[in-house]
């Protein structure tokens, strides 16, 4: 081990210490919380995902020994400006910040801010395949209203043509929907995967079944941490019993060498209702295991 | 999704406007906690149940596509009468108030509570089949010297003849218990499945051994949330480690719709050693459960 | 006492079963948190603050003895309308529910609310007196850039003529300020009594000048519970220390008999940082002590 | 300072290892909470104040330059026995377990247990005096229906004759209260000081009011930790905002060294509430107070 | 059941009353926690788990029909000296206290304490073999910088030939670990079964790897309770998602009737992180699983 | 105010972005917690208070109207290094460290820090004035057997000639004390103003007992966060009730513009025991406050 011991190290995300926005992969933090259509304090997300991630500085990855620290160009670029209380103007500037960047893990916020990242992405590389885990479809039309927030987050991408449907997998889904919601997500295309499904089946056959769907072209991971159940991520906006543990959820990414992932973001993570950084620690994890999956295909 | 928000809704359970007492299915909170032998507390389960409920309130259940809301007439009529400090007063006024109900889901409360409503449907109905889950057979005799409390519900229930103890099955056991606790229980009839043994068969066939056991006759569902691990449900008074997970208890539910429920109580949370609503949102969701298994079986 | 039981009442403020919009004195909810410039999460007081009201239910002021609930008609109309993610509709939908309201005792949400309800009051009653507790000036002319927001309140309320700034006085001031801010403050008459000011001072004496300075008009009384030390009130976004004391609060109120309130909010009760329900208990025991003000002044 | 550290001590009170009931100065446990009228827990009161009180272990009082360990007789006789959800017996099992013993200073458990310690004290004794520290007057009638509970304590007390209410005093007093309840107190002779009157006095001048009105004969100590602000105790179970500071209550107790202190309870600590054990420090400490004050007066 | 109720129990291990230290079975506390790279706090962890060892004092095993209260002569002998602030020197007193024990249970504190306690079993017993549940390998040669702390432990004990590195297994990594760090313990013999490994298997597959490993030999049991997921254990220092659940540890205990098991450990409970006891209720239930196992054997 | 909103400043101290040991005012932490007598956990105190200084960021002191990140040349140098379990050894690193800065404010870690920031001082500028807020007098010849621990500094500090002890005052004192370690303390010269006094003393008369002792030559401030009463300050190892409002200390401090202070510290934040960050900024506030004393006497 290397000093200094965890409980001292800077609380940039896995403690590295560069910062500019030209580097191979940029991690960056998301605050915008105002989507959120039950609990907020997303906005604390960022900064919680990090000092967690101190857990995960030292040492190799104990499957693909990498570690990702050594072995990418990494650098907290810290946090994305936002327009306070306004979700438009800030997907705006989400948009206009991640445009530029190589490669971006962005650590949320809560999930509207992947709208602005597809948006920033898909300009670049057309539309996307999308892996996408969540207790939620987030294809509903509107949110209480609302046309831009966290729920609504896919219907757009779809209606925008940021994704290609068919490319695109939820893993995890459980909570209520109304049937015209879920049956509009089959129709183009989407393949889901509920949480009952997952349980029932081996995470290989789970990770086989979402490298059948996105094939071969440029993939976006959207890990929305309701993903986990509440007992494995109680700190989250619109918890739903009967998710995956976070063992399956790493399973699962561990299947995933041969996707072309081109960004990333973990989501809804809302300290406040955190219990002992479990929440946190599972969300900075599942970014090391996508960072090791990156290490591992160059 | 309709207006309003979810944090901004009335904590009713699942947000139903109906009060009377006269509904096809009525919602009642039980407030009673003084038979608790470990920690007090679940006076407060029946308003975290309902607040926690309306993560719930919008959209079909994810596997009948029935919405519970829309398709049964519903009411919450709000929490019964207790005895303050009055084991017995109180279950003689909790067997007067369910008595004149159609059909009655529970929101304890501990587990006391449930002996009142087993004399309420029994004169019925006759005896009852009983599927029980739980950390703890509740088949005691006595309480640490008190006859009437949690632990000796289902002891009376059977002297009583309130249940038909060939029709009763047991799902989730793992506390200690006396060998002849245990004995006296198996031999009226009782069926036992453990948790451990749960862990190792798959939902689906704990589903059918249930609906073995029970057959066709009315059936009741009485829920104590610490058949969950207390990772799942940390807010109880008497927890259990090594229980099941809320998906698994959610996946038995999902293969009893043969089954004649004529009523159901979720008992012992206990929101002030509960984090972040987790465990009241797994009791709400196990009623949810409950409703849209009554509402697809019309 | 009266039956039931406090922790078996309903969650309506002081229990109050009327509803009615056209009451003598409405208690409302306002769910809006987006306006936060550090911790959200007020969307959640009004709940929380009706929850801990229940152990002022029963029974007389203990210095005015007047019992609120029996002396006056209130009806607690539940929370008001809000645009999901969007403040300057959410103003517009407040003012718009308040406006035809006769007397209003607000619950937020977080004190951008209060704009709006100046707003509808000002327009039927002209500019008003107005009471001000808070650890802030709330007088900035923006929030980190967004023009409507909780610290612009009563710069807002100043230039748009709602309040009479020489009939405004602050009570409790002590966060870091800009001189400008506080000197433009100054300079439209505003009186300031700084928290150490007031813990120097006796409460009558605070009371007296608070008398003095409003006069006999029309007079608002703005709570921001962060006025209070977060000792005393943990649970709210944007905590000082240095604040006063419960009890200091209550023995100024207690001196306002003479003033001619119109209306009253109590803002920022951001619950998931509370502990015990102590923060929200303080917010409620604050409009309790108002209720029992306007009760006795009749 | 000796070992072992704090940490490392066993949990009894102050740490004592003298067990036997036959100690000049008896510590006992009362783990009764089923007569509490809103949040229960007080059952687990006791081994939280023995944890706590693990801090005033080593060392003198600070003012008195005594240590209660070194100066009396103590032994911690362990928990009283109960009756399981049965107040009645309760209070008959715990007057006969306090009637033999010489002293006693009681961890509680709700305030019902008081009764039950002033039964077994006048039967040696004639009426006592009574210094009252409670948010609450206790002497309802009733408690929703219910005679014997945390309410009426003082009611039957002064009822029974075991209290003279002419010497008794109760300081703290600030909940609502129907005036008829208020004057039926007055009316008895008792003294009462608000938790109002009590912050604008000195606690010197407190204590002079108190030695006043009980005089010289034989006298108990009541008190209901809720007598602090819950800022200072929020582990409690029916809390009242405007409270003491613990230093009040500390500096009242150290000007009563000439009343003729005959026995004490502390009650209403109810852990599940409290935070970083500061509840019950505060109830420990308040003990150690009493402690040092009867070894000073020897 | 047998009185008083678990809420009133002493707070010893199991509640037993023996505290010689010539018992057949000996319970001690270990509170050191200096040796912590992370979170420190479980100097509290013996008492907690103490307390939570309450919910299994009365009744048999359920699935070995044996009670170890009644089968073992069990005695709790409190907790060791330390030596504050020095590991060196509190290794050395561990070591002489734990010397003349027949058989113990030691209830951590942190991981250091295994190296004496291994130190004083292996003088008496030569090399053992060990069973080792844990997130970490600890083999680590020193702890960002320090030779003797948590991360340490089987690297020394391998080094001083206390334990048989080819009946050594270790169950449930998964750790971020340098890839020399593996394979040297790799190298040394020792087996090691990755959490991601014990999820895709079955316990009783799992028990016989165990078993196959450290063969008919004298064999210690170190439960470090960070094996479990973050879900099941919140409440340590080093937490690493992805973990056991406790149902699969109590699986694997259950499988290893023929071990000849020497003594154990539970360490890295670190209450102040805990929520709801559920940590310390795991840590006693694996204890209380081991008692029942060794009662078994004989 | 300035972007970004507080909630996504970058958590160094007051926000500051200099991180250069050759500023004119270093904010350091100092990690270290080995050598608390009862909770551990300061280690977190040095990222807690910085995160909570946030708050403070944005304007000026309301009384002096300086903002000291204007007036100051401040930088944040992060962490001194510590030896990991080795208390001796981080005393030397610490001193090490201290020594070559201008003027260093340090964020502990635990109160054994000050010993070696007070010798790295002393060198430079012989024996130092004191002003020590604590509810201890931490003049303890050991700790439990342990020379050099938390409750030992200022005996330390004494013995060799680190602080003139006719210079040094003790404000806030109350823990039981041993007579003899009082009287050895007053033998010495040392001024001490109990936490009683100090509540019935006007602060601006202890800040002339605090000038009148420490006279014109160079004069350290040490801030144990424990001189807060628990309500105000939870999150500490070795809390005692009875202590001061955080409004008392600030307005000492505001009282001690001609003292020349040379370094000062704030410690035995332990954030594990805090809640809603409420211990946390009352220590960034004293930070601040300081800061703005600085900034004013230049």
């Amino acid at each position: 081990m290397t000093e200094p011991p965890t409980f001292s190290l800077p609380p940039t995300f896995l403690g590295v210490s560069k910062t500019g926005r030209d580097a191979e992969l940029c991690i960056a933090g998301i605050p915008l919380d105002i989507g959120t259509t039950n609990r907020s304090g997303a906005r604390f997300g960022p900064e919680a995902i990090r000092r967690a991630s101190r857990m995960l500085v030292d040492g190799a990855h104990p499957q693909r020994w990498i570690d990702p620290v050594a072995s990418l160009e990494l650098a907290d670029i810290g946090n994305f400006d936002i327009a306070l209380g306004d979700i438009s103007a800030s997907l705006a500037l989400i948009e206009a910040q991640a445009a530029p960047l190589a490669h971006l893990a962005a650590l949320g916020g809560e999930h509207t801010v992947t709208l602005a990242l597809l948006r920033a992405l898909a300009k670049k590389k057309g539309p996307l395949g999308l892996v996408h885990f969540d207790a939620h479809v987030d294809t509903w039309r509107d949110n209480f209203g609302q046309a831009y927030a966290h729920g609504s987050v896919f219907f757009h991408a779809i209606e925008e043509g940021l994704v290609d449907p068919r490319r695109m997998i939820q893993i995890g889904i459980r909570s209520p929907v109304q049937k015209e919601v879920f049956d509009w997500t089959l129709s183009k295309g989407v393949t889901i995967i509920t949480a009952q499904d997952a349980h029932l089946r081996a995470p290989s056959d789970l990770a086989a079944a979402i490298r059948s769907v996105v094939g071969e072209g440029p993939t976006y991971l959207s890990f929305d941490i309701d993903v986990l159940d509440p007992a494995f991520a109680p700190g989250t906006g619109t918890p739903e019993v009967g998710g995956l543990a976070t063992w399956q959820a790493q399973a699962i990414l561990r299947g995933l060498e041969t996707v072309d992932f081109v960004g990333m973001d973990v989501v809804e993570v809302a300290p406040a209702y955190d219990h002992a950084e479990i929440t946190a620690l599972a969300a900075a994890t599942i970014v090391w295991e996508y960072l090791a999956l990156i290490a591992s295909s160059r």
